[in-house]
């Protein structure tokens, strides 16, 4: 019988193929008493030279490929590889210690490397495979080693590593590249993200697939499920085959729903939007026929930068996103930096719990200059476009208020400056705090809209942060607890004729979506992949029976009930 | 007009007498090389011994006037004087570089004071102060300089400092000194728990208050309000002449309610109970009649130790508060540690956000050996009073469904080694995660009762933590969302007729009491010292006018309008 290692499903999709397993060693490096100073400090010239040169053609070739949003990684690694201060320190070091040029590099780099591993925050702790792959780059250059170009792959195959980096990832070509399995790596490593874009099937984190994988064997990968199976008899091997076909007919299937409304099996109309996290994300929600933007994160105009952007920078960036959804409504949020998000060009204030502290609203209701550049430049864009602006992190009514207020303040300066904007333009909040779900309600007299925000409601509600291992357990967004304060959200919204929706990851599971359903939700945003998904099985649910299927959820005491009455409701669905 | 000085009230009362000014120059240490090393190393061990001779007779003088708690203060400090491994990191620093032993002393605990002083926990930041008093007892026995004996005071002063050491507070005479004022330090310092156990009033963080304040003016001392007054008019002089009065009178009032029963002006039966947080405080409860223990907090058992307390231990411990509530009830909470509470002798894993980890009975039901030593200590000491067994920082009913089962294995346990315990004790939990005020009927299928932890409800309700300066304004337990939250865990409780009680902050502040009377609660715990007046006000209260105020607080938009609700209900009151 085959045997199946786990990971973690990074690109969708079903892949059966010959392995090709890349024994890259791992560089040796070796310190050594140099007595040439000149020749070393030559050849870190030289080898960031040629790196420059072929990471400017990686940019070149992924931009065709891939457009402008990919192409930045690279631009990113030629900054980095071109880091005056980096090179001074690499430099410095040969001079004061003697050392010969690969032994400064990989010293230096490595400094950085763990400084951004040891990072909680899961964005910059993947940023330590970008300076992993430009140090090797740099080393191997030094070294005169040969550096693998996977575009000269012509053969089916699916890749198994220890790890791809970003630069590997851009080069694969998916006619003849299934799939790809790694050791290590994770859902926001860029591997992950150039293979969803790639669109080619990926399975990260497998701990130990070059150990039990042969080269050329042939083995089958789930990027769906995470898994990768080997071993497997002529019986799984045609299993997996016709679930490989299946997929394809799922996926024709689920392409019909482009173009259809979103309405429950009864008819009653809902919208389901996607989440983004820049302008470019947005075609891939128009192709999903998305029904519009529930969530706009601003912050990687913030966090990719090395200033506060300008007004105008983030008009152009707003204003992109509002003309591709073509009408639809785009809602941005503003600024959610602090707590675990930090900019390298500001300082944040030590803070014992950062996820209980000084971020988002608090910040900007604070940093006024910092707020009124983003609120104009929202405002702008508005004439362009459906734009909402929301609110994060607000915990009570005195700050939505004040937050609402500045807002009037920037439209009088637009309208002296006679400058236009949507004078209907709808102001909302997150609703991600709990404070703010129990009293929903008042909140609904002055806010526009909400949109809930799971992963931060349910962190909060049950006083649990879920990247903390030990207490990742309590990361329960069915708990009967959680849909009791979406309930009280839901309510309060419609009490005042507000519509209600959910940016968080819950709205595009399959297992919470008959439950939001149930309790009222208007809007469900989600990552553009599972759209198609949602408007599928929501088109199979009756109302009326979501409704019932919700009020037995909130009177369940655990989420493994919730999810027993939900498991029991879909199978009944056709 | 006189001026006044704003501070911390940190042991209440009123004072009017001269200023003593204890002008003590902060210690000036020079870095001297030294050739003669063993001269410098028996000075460090003479003034070593000389300190522990002063520092046992403190403690012996303390236990006399105080009791054995106080006088523990004493035994830590020569525990921290006599602590071998800071001996030798002095002498390793007076061999190594050849330094004198006033300069090696002061390094070296300097170290210790900057780690301790840098703590977010205002428990272990205080202790740097005693760590500084033990290291400059030290450097003047080795510089030969007179330590200032406090008990010599033979005239009524005000004591006005920089700082009182924990040593130089327990020396005051209240006969003599009437107050004192300091220019640092906070409530939970020594100084101030010294001040309250001697009934000194006192005003601390002052910040100025040696600059503002000549030596031997007469000054003003307001330890309720927290302030100094100075350069004070006859006119001045007789008002505050006529407040102490009016403080000694309403003092008189309050003792006449030691002995009445705790109920609103109606006659509505309610507890008000005492927090504590060693055996010890029980009696101060008992001196207020305080109707028993509301929480009884265990940490202490461990922190101040140097290994997990065994069954024995803790039992010792909760029988004798059992046996001092003479039958009242005493809630004792399970151990509540990680998070900001640290051991010495366990490492707790780094988490990015405590607050929001693994903490209390996440790592209690990890922790089984621990736990059971705990649990079958309650239950023994449950023999010797009524004693309920309390779990904290439950977020799920599955964890409390756990908590409680092992409670009953223990049960079986002591059954069959034939060992006593209250068979119908009581297993009740903390409301202090949002999700559990939310599921708060669905618990109380499970609880025998809840009792609200406001300090942590507010904290995770507003996801705002008190501790960072930045979003303290977030601190708002009177806010309507909080006011709902609460509603729910009485509501939750007494559908299944369990009580409901507070051990928060909040249960013991006069703004709170109507609106908590109104929402339903049953039990109030607080500290001793807010018991009486806690219970004058309730006997002020009608119930009924009481739950009007309350239902306007629950519809109310911010924590303004419901403060001025309850201004105004508390303004009418006779």
């Amino acid at each position: 019988m085959s045997k199946k290692i786990i990971g973690i499903g990074a690109s969708e999709g079903l892949a059966l193929a010959k392995a090709l397993v890349l024994a890259e060693t791992e560089l040796k490096i070796t310190k050594e008493k140099i007595t040439d100073e000149k020749t070393e400090l030559a050849k870190v010239d030289q080898a960031v030279t040629d790196s420059l040169l072929e990471l400017e053609k990686l940019r070149l070739t992924t931009q065709q490929k891939l457009g402008d949003e990919k192409a930045a990684i690279f631009e990113a690694h030629k900054d980095i590889a071109n880091d005056p201060e980096m090179q001074n320190e690499i430099k410095d070091l040969i001079k004061t210690e003697k050392v010969n040029a690969a032994y400064a590099i990989h010293k230096v780099t490595n400094n950085y490397y763990e400084m951004f591993s040891q990072m909680d925050d899961p964005y910059f702790k993947e940023r330590s495979a970008d300076i992993k792959d430009i140090a090797n780059r740099l080393i191997k250059h030094v070294l005169g080693l040969p550096i693998i170009d996977l575009s000269t792959i012509n053969e089916e195959v699916i890749i198994v590593a220890d790890d791809l980096t970003p630069s590997q990832t851009a080069q694969l070509d998916k006619n003849f590249v299934k799939g790809f399995a790694t050791n290590i790596g994770g859902r926001t490593s860029h591997a992950a993200i150039m293979a969803r874009s790639l669109e080619i099937p990926a399975v990260l984190g497998l701990k130990v697939v070059t150990e039990k994988v042969k080269n050329h064997a042939l083995i089958a990968l789930d990027g769906d499920q995470g898994f990768v199976e080997v071993d497997l008899s002529e019986n799984e091997i045609n299993t997996f085959k016709e679930a490989m076909e299946a997929s394809k007919v799922t996926k024709a299937e689920l392409n019909k729903f482009k173009n259809r409304p979103t309405e429950t099996a009864d008819g009653t109309k809902k919208l389901i939007e996607g989440n983004i996290g820049s302008p470019n994300d947005a075609e891939a929600v128009i192709e999903r026929g998305g029904d519009g933007v529930g969530l706009f994160r601003t912050e990687f105009l913030y966090m990719d930068n090395d200033h506060f952007p300008t007004e105008e920078e983030q008009f152009v960036a707003y204003k992109k996103v509002a003309q591709t959804m073509e009408g639809k409504v785009v809602v941005i949020r503003t600024l959610d930096i602090g707590g675990d998000k930090k900019l390298s060009y500001y300082e944040f204030p030590h803070e014992m719990n950062p996820f209980l502290g000084y971020r988002a609203i608090r910040f900007t209701l604070a940093e006024k200059g910092i707020f009124r550049d983003q609120i104009r430049a929202l405002l702008r864009a508005s004439a362009f476009g459906k734009i909402a602006i929301m609110f994060p992190m607000i915990a009570t009514v005195d700050e939505f208020k004040a937050a609402k207020e500045f807002v009037e303040l920037c439209k009088k300066e637009l309208d002296n400056e006679k400058i236009a904007y949507d004078k209907k333009i709808e102001i909302g909040m997150m609703i991600e705090i709990p404070a703010a779900a129990v009293l929903a309600d008042k909140f609904a007299e002055h806010a526009d809209f909400f949109s809930i925000g799971t992963n931060d409601l349910v962190q909060y509600s049950m006083a649990a942060d879920r990247m903390s291992q030990n207490v990742a357990y309590l990361y329960q967004p069915t708990n009967p607890s959680i849909l009791r304060l979406i309930k009280m959200t839901i309510d309060g919204g419609h009490k005042h004729n507000r519509w209600v929706g959910m940016c968080g990851e819950m709205a595009g599971e399959p297992q919470a979506i008959p439950l939001l359903l149930g309790l009222g939700l208007d809007a469900f945003s989600m990552s553009a992949s599972s759209i198609l998904k949602a408007r599928s099985l929501m088109s199979k649910i009756n109302l009326a029976q979501a409704e019932k299927l919700a009020n037995q959820a909130l009177e369940c005491e655990t989420e493994a009930e919730v999810l027993k009455l939900v498991d029991n409701f879909i199978a009944k669905l056709k």
